[in-house]
C-alpha cells in the first residue's frame, strides 16, 4: 500500500522527499542525544482503519537506530491480557531510560472499540480515560516524553483505500469482515473520537496531535516534523537542568483522616498456644475454600506486606499460603531493583507483577518502598516520594477498577522485641543468615521510618484500601489476624457480586 | 484436597512429620548454598491428573525463601505460545544462575497430549522428543541442576480422588469434562508416559525419579529426600571446582564441508548506479509481496546479519526492510547482554525474541557473538565457545522444526576498505558518533576474528541454515544481493508448502 500512495503526491514530489530524508536525519540526532540524556520517548500512532498508520511508522524509523526503538502492534487484548487491568500490557512495554516506544494503535484502541460495543457503561468508560490520564501523567512525570498522533481520514478516502487493498491479491486479507464492520460504522468511530478527544486532549501537556492522513508524504512530513521538534526541546530543557525532575509540579496530596497509627496499636496482644493451634487450622482451611472461590469468580488478590526488619513477615505469609493450592498463588519478594528495573518507572516493576483475575499476589515489601526506605535512605529525591503517595493511590484505584481485592498489612514490633529477635538470630546457627549488617543500620534510623510510615498512613489508607496494622511481638496472634483480615476482605468482596 | 490426603496416613503420621520438616530445612539451607554459588535449579513435577501435585510442590516451597524460587504452572499454550516453537515458553522461563524453577507440568505435558490426540505424526513427536533431550543437555551444560518427578497413581485412586473432588462444592469445578475424558482414557495415558520415559529417562544425566503418590505425605518425604540429595551432591562438586565447566563433556563438533569461505570470496563485485536504483525497487516491492505472504501462511522468518565493523549491515538491513510492514518484522541490535541476561544460559535472550509464526526478526548481530567476539575476546572459556557449535545447530534445527526459514549473512569487505570507512566516518560530522575507540581495537584482531568466523562457517553451515556470504565493499552489490537471497530463501519455502 505505502508505495502506491507515497507516489500519488504532486509536483513538489523531490523537494518533500528530500526535506523528510532532512528531518530524518535530525530525527537520528536527537534519538541519539535522549539516549545520552537518558530520556525515554513515547509515540503513539492512531487513527481509523487504513489511515496509513503503518506506512507513517515505517518512515518514521527508517533513520532510527535500532538499537533505541521497538514497534508495539497493538491487537485486541489475548486471553492473558484480559486476565489483568487493561493498562497492564500497556504498562510493561512502557520505554526504559534510553528507549523510544512506538505504538500502532494504542490503550485508545481498547476504549474506542470498548465504546462503539457499548461493553464498557459510561461510567465505567469515564474511569478508564481517568485511569489513562493518571497513567500518561506519571509516565510524564517519570520523565518519559509522549507524543500522541492521530491519522485522519475520511469515509470517502477509507473506502477508496479499503477497495484498494481489495484489489490486490497479496493484500485482500487485510480487509477482514472486522475491518469492513468498522468502516460501516465510520460514523460511530468519529463519534467516539471526538468523545476521546474530550477526555485526553490535554493541551499543554499530553496534546494530541492531528494529522490528516489523504496524503501521505505530507502527513509523514508532518508527523516528523512534530516529533523533531518535541524532542528537541525536550532535549533542551533536559540540558538545562535534571531531566527527572523537570516539569513536576507536585499535585496536592491526600490525607485520609481514619488512617491507623503506630501510636495506637497494641502490642500487648496475645495468643496462646493451645488456642492458636485449633484456630489457626480452621482459618487455613477456611483460607483454601475462599481461594477457590476467587479463582472461580475470577477475582484478583493483591496483598501487601510491609513491617519492620525481624517483624515475622516471612512467617506470617508461609501461615497463609501454606494450605493453599501454589497453582494459584506467588509471592513476590522485593528488594533493590536490577538495572532494567531502574531504568524504568519505579511502578514499572510492580506492575508487571499483578496477578491474572483469580489468582493470588503477595508482596513482600512493594512499591511502599518508594515512601519508606526510599525516603528514608535518600535513594529518590523528595519531590519523587512526595508525588509517589498520589501515584500509588491511582494505581491501586486503578487495580479496584478492575474488581481487585486489595489488603496491605504493617507487620509492627517494637524497638525492644526486634532486638531480642535480632540477638536469637545471632545466637541461632540456622537463622544467622537472616541478620545483615544492614538491619543494624536500619535499626538506627527507627525514629525517621516510623514518621515514614505515619505518614505512609496518612496519605494512603484510601477508603477501598486500607491498612492494617498486624500487632506483631506476639507471632501467633499476628498470624491468625493476617489471615482473619484476608478471610474478611474476600467475604466482603464475594458479598458485594451476590 | 491435600489436607485430607495428608491425614489419611498411618499411625507414625507424627513421625514422619518430623522428618519432612527436617528435610524442608535442609532444602532451605541448599537453596541458600545454590544462591551463593550461582546454581540454577530446575524441578518438574508431572504426574496424572489428581496425583497430588499441586500438593506436593506447596510442601517443597513451604521451607524456601520466596526471594529465590517461582512456580510455573503449566496449561495448553495460549495463543501467542501457539505461534511460536513448543519450546519457547519453556525457554523464557528457564531459571536465572541463582533461581530455582519449580514446574507443575512441563514441555513433558505438551507432548503427552499431542501423543494421545496423535496431533503430531511419530516421526514429529520422535523430533520433538530429540529436542527436549538437546533442551535439556544443553542447560545442564550450563550449569542448571534438573531434577525430574513422576507422580504415579493408579487409575482406582485417581477415581477416588476425582470422586472426592467432586463431592465438595468449593472443588467440584476442579473436575472439568477434560479432566474425566483423560481419566477414561487412562490406559493410553499410561503407554504415552511410558514412551516419554524411553525417550527421556537418561539414567546419569537426566533420570525420572518416579515416586508412588498413593500415600501423599510418604510421597512428599520421598521427593524432599531426592532434592536434597541432589543439590547437596551439585553443592559440593561446585565447591570443588567452576561449576559452569563442570560435567560439560564436548560432544563431537559438527563439520560441513560445502561452507563458504571469506578467502574465496570476490570482493571486486560491483553494481552501477543507475542498474541498482532500478533493481532495488523492484526488488523491495517484492519482498512486500512476500511479507504479506509469510503472515497469510503463518511462516517465521529469522535473518542474522554478522559482519565486520562498518561494513554497512545497518544500511543493508534499511534497505531490506523500507517497504516492509511495521506491524510484521522487528530488528532486533544485539550488543553485550545486561545484567539478568548474563545470569541465565546465553541462547535465553535469543529465544525470547523468537518471531511469532508469520513475523520477521532480523537479528543486527546474534547468537553467533559466543563463536566471535566472546571467543576472541576470552569473554567466555575455550570449552564454553566450543560447545556452542553444536548448541547453535541444535537451536537452529528446533526453530526449522517450526518451519522457520533461517538466512544467515556475513556482510564482507576487506581491511582496506574497512579503514576507508573509519577514516570517512572520522571525517563526517554527522557519522562520527558511530566510530569508537573499540572500532579500532577491534580492527588489530582482523587474523583472530578471520579464523573465528571461518571456523564457524565450517561448523554451522547446515545444510538448512547456510551462510551466506554477501561481498560488501561495494555497497549496493550488497544491499541487492541481501535481497536476493532473502527472496529466495522465502520463495523456496512457500514452494515446498504448495
Amino acid at each position: 500500500m505505502s508505495q502506491d500512495i507515497l507516489t500519488e503526491t504532486g509536483k513538489s514530489k523531490k523537494g518533500l522527499r528530500r526535506q523528510i530524508e532532512e528531518r530524518g536525519r535530525e530525527l537520528a540526532y536527537l534519538q541519539r542525544k535522549c539516549r545520552e540524556l537518558g530520556i525515554p520517548v513515547l509515540v503513539v500512532v492512531e487513527g481509523l482503519s487504513a489511515a496509513g498508520k503503518g506506512t507513517i511508522i515505517n518512515q518514521m524509523i527508517q533513520p532510527l537506530d535500532p538499537r533505541g526503538f521497538k514497534v508495539s502492534c497493538i491487537a485486541s487484548p489475548n486471553r492473558d491480557e484480559q486476565l489483568r487491568p487493561f493498562l497492564w500490557r500497556f504498562w510493561r512495554r512502557t520505554p526504559s531510560a534510553n528507549r523510544m516506544a512506538i505504538f500502532d494503535r494504542s490503550w485508545y484502541r481498547n476504549l474506542l472499540d470498548a465504546e462503539i460495543s457499548g461493553e464498557l457503561s459510561e461510567s465505567d468508560l469515564r474511569k478508564a480515560y481517568a485511569d489513562v490520564r493518571a497513567f500518561e501523567r506519571q509516565l510524564r512525570d517519570g520523565g518519559t516524553t509522549i507524543l500522541k498522533f492521530f491519522l485522519r481520514i475520511t469515509k470517502k478516502e477509507q473506502a477508496a483505500r479499503l477497495a484498494a487493498l481489495q484489489g490486490n491479491p497479496a493484500t485482500a486479507w487485510r480487509v477482514s469482515d472486522a475491518v469492513l464492520a468498522r468502516h460501516a460504522r465510520y460514523k460511530d468511530y468519529q463519534k467516539a473520537v471526538d468523545h476521546m478527544f474530550e477526555e485526553t486532549d490535554l493541551e499543554e501537556e499530553a496534546p494530541w496531535r492531528r494529522i490528516d492522513s489523504k496524503n501521505l508524504r505530507n502527513a509523514t512530513f508532518e508527523a516528523l516534523g512534530y516529533l523533531v521538534d518535541a524532542l528537541r526541546k525536550r532535549v533542551e530543557q533536559c540540558k538545562a537542568a535534571n531531566p527527572l525532575f523537570e516539569g513536576k509540579r507536585l499535585t496536592e496530596l491526600s490525607c485520609f483522616s481514619d488512617a491507623p497509627s503506630l501510636k495506637k496499636s497494641d502490642l500487648s496482644l496475645r495468643l496462646e498456644k493451645e488456642a492458636y493451634r485449633e484456630i489457626i487450622e480452621a482459618r487455613q482451611s477456611r483460607i483454601q475454600e475462599l481461594h477457590n472461590e476467587l479463582y472461580r469468580l475470577r477475582i484478583p488478590l493483591v496483598i501487601v506486606y510491609e513491617g519492620w526488619d525481624a517483624s515475622g513477615k516471612g512467617g506470617n505469609i508461609r501461615r497463609l499460603t501454606e494450605q493453599m493450592d501454589p497453582r494459584g498463588y506467588e509471592v513476590i519478594p522485593v528488594s533493590a531493583p536490577n538495572d532494567v528495573e531502574k531504568a524504568h518507572h519505579y511502578l514499572w516493576r510492580f506492575w508487571r507483577e499483578f496477578p491474572k483475575a483469580g489468582h493470588v499476589t503477595i508482596f513482600d515489601r512493594s512499591w511502599y518502598g518508594r515512601v519508606l526506605v526510599e525516603r528514608v535512605e535518600g535513594f529518590c529525591s523528595e519531590a519523587d516520594w512526595k508525588q509517589a503517595y498520589n501515584e500509588i493511590n491511582e494505581m491501586e484505584e486503578n487495580f479496584r477498577h478492575f474488581g481487585t481485592v486489595l489488603v496491605k498489612f504493617w507487620v509492627h514490633i517494637d524497638k525492644e522485641e526486634q532486638l531480642r529477635r535480632f540477638q536469637a538470630r545471632e545466637a541461632s546457627s540456622h537463622k544467622r543468615w537472616k541478620l545483615h549488617e544492614e538491619d543494624w543500620r536500619n535499626r538506627e534510623k527507627w525514629d525517621l521510618y516510623e514518621s515514614a510510615v505515619e505518614e505512609m498512613f496518612l496519605r494512603t489508607h484510601a477508603p477501598k484500601a486500607p491498612w492494617t496494622v498486624i500487632e506483631g511481638n506476639c507471632k501467633r496472634h499476628a498470624r491468625v489476624k493476617a489471615l482473619d483480615v484476608v478471610i474478611d476482605a474476600i467475604e466482603k468482596k464475594i458479598k458485594s457480586l451476590e
